[in-house]
């Protein structure tokens, strides 16, 4: 059954979503209606040359199914402003921004952990921060098998989290970098120059001393996980990537379970969905070739989610025993956070509704 | 009283060696006699327009009262091969390599630290790993206040912890990407291009599954501390920044210590040399503008290290109280990995030998 979308927003992730529902296949009965603050012809835009976008409205959002929300609207996200006329027309909204992710009358879905939380009274659905999805994606299985006590966790975020402006900023500093050295101070985005740097700085300080990036990893995998014990605290830190955030995880479980055995449980499409594991020896272990070489280990790194395969996984590598604490793992992860941390999230809420039947 | 001293090695750490004895008045009775593999001329080398180079031999070391350590000779540090001839020559050898680390025998020493490791009879010294270094620094002055149970720690390494020929990869490589978006593959140092990407992946692997980066941020933090006891866990990280490194870490505490007392121990310069505190409110606090105006907060990046007063420091902020463990801390460290990380450190220890009357 063919249904109507309509997505809000044309910075990155308003993009990389036009793309995942063409390559998705959703059934669509009339093309993505594409909407922005200002109507416009966007170039190069969601794989077309040119698209049509339209002024956002009211009356746009008739005979909608779905709206995507992708975009911002002065400070907030644009569902802050459209959320009610949306309802109004009897749509569906999926929500990338971070507004109501928190509300406890919102579910908060990444569809391989809690789809569950989507009912057939759902209209509002919130979709998680991108490094929270992909946390979530690799940690569920896991907690399913031993329980989450507490988790430490340190991010590498790309420059294109902040969006389209900041890929530019770090575009535009590049080559100033390779003539001088040193670029000059831009402080449209970043406080200071990311290329080459580490910025300890994603989104605004809590009065807490943490950021409001730190908090959103804390509290939205509590819910997305319904764990409220668990314990996490986080260090997030923006580095001089364009696309791909990669996180180092320190877990400690309520019950034992070691490297081989979390392994194999991300080994496992049923259990691990949208997981794929880049781990162990670039050689065949059995093979004498393999014995006589040095040990070397495979990883996933940030450039991998350019791999068609890998563009909408959470990659998963570095898994080792820590000895440092009772029943603890180490963990290495990496996704696109355009893609999964964002536009494929809130298209496969919307294509799993499709399949539930409560959608269309 | 003037020493007679010597450096092997002409990569970027003999070069900031070279650099470090000139800004810190080591007091020279003859130029600093510069060895590496081969007889020749460097440009630019230690400040110095042309700089005239011996080859590394016995001879070398005749009349030296300490030589420092700071090249390579195949796959092992330029120690291994001459520390012998420097002792028979009754010069102190201090080593920047990692051969003789853990050698029980030999002491690991941080000048702010354990300097007392080196006694009359001490003829080699080893020098921990840059990204040890700058932790066990800001790590010391709490260790005592409040003594340390477990640490897990991230790290944010610049290339420039592998030597020249890595900081020319990523130099080569920087433009490509400025051009293409993608650099050719070059294996010549790292597996994977590095501009701009982040490698989990620093030295060998070890069979544990660890690398011996990171073994080293375990076992050499335990042995400068005099604290086997402590439990560390770390995941070390190669990013696109040429110099500095940044680590994010996770304390756990024996007992009680809040954010704001670590602060007030770290901005004590008696109770932590070589620190300086880059955290707190960017306003003065008690200002009605500061009060009106968003919070936001100061910390150090891996640029902050290009300041001359900061060179040769090592810089603390984001610290923060962890609630989700009996009393945990979260802070970011950053510091030179080729200055404080290495050259800085070798020179100092020298330094402290010779107002302490071991040394000349």
């Amino acid at each position: 059954m063919a249904i109507h979308a309509g997505v809000v927003g044309v910075g990155p992730v308003g993009d990389r979503i036009m793309r995942c529902v063409k390559e998705r296949n959703l059934p669509l009965a009339e093309p993505l209606r594409i909407m922005a603050t200002r109507c416009r012809v966007e170039e190069d835009f969601g794989g077309e040359k040119v698209v049509e976008v339209c002024e956002t409205c009211a009356d746009m959002f008739e005979g909608l199914d779905v709206v995507f929300f992708a975009g911002r609207e002065g400070a907030k996200g644009a569902s802050v402003q459209w959320r009610e006329a949306v309802e109004k027309a009897g749509a569906v909204a999926i929500d990338n921004g971070s507004d109501f992710r928190m509300d406890p009358a919102v579910p908060l879905v990444v569809p391989e952990v809690n789809m569950d939380a989507v009912t057939a009274d759902t209209k509002f659905i919130a979709s998680p921060n991108c490094s929270t999805i992909q946390m979530v994606v690799a940690l569920a299985p896991l907690h399913r098998a031993a329980g989450i006590k507490r988790i430490v966790v340190s991010t590498y975020q790309a420059v294109s989290g902040w969006g389209q402006a900041a890929m530019e900023e770090l575009g535009r500093q590049l080559p100033q970098y390779c003539e001088s050295g040193c670029p000059e101070f831009d402080p449209a985005i970043f406080t200071r120059p990311i290329a080459l740097d580490c910025i300890p700085h994603i989104d605004r300080f809590d009065p807490s001393g943490y950021t409001k990036e730190e908090l959103k990893m804390v509290n939205e995998t509590k819910k997305i996980l319904s764990a409220p014990e668990i314990k996490i605290t986080a260090t997030t830190v923006r580095v001089p990537v364009e696309v791909g955030h990669a996180e180092a995880i320190n877990i400690e479980f309520e019950s034992d379970i070691t490297a081989e055995e979390a392994l194999e449980i991300l080994r496992d499409p049923v259990k691990s969905p949208g997981v794929v594991v880049v781990d162990g020896p670039t050689c065949d272990p059995n093979a004498e070739s393999c014995r006589n070489a040095p040990t070397e280990l495979q990883y996933p790194t940030q450039r991998d989610i350019l791999k068609d395969e890998w563009k909408d996984m959470v990659l998963v590598g570095r898994v080792r025993d820590d000895e440092t604490v009772e029943h603890g793992l180490n963990l290495w992860v990496v996704a696109d956070n355009l893609r999964k941390g964002a536009a494929t999230n809130v298209v496969q809420i919307a294509q799993e509704m499709i399949a539930r039947g409560l959608l269309g």
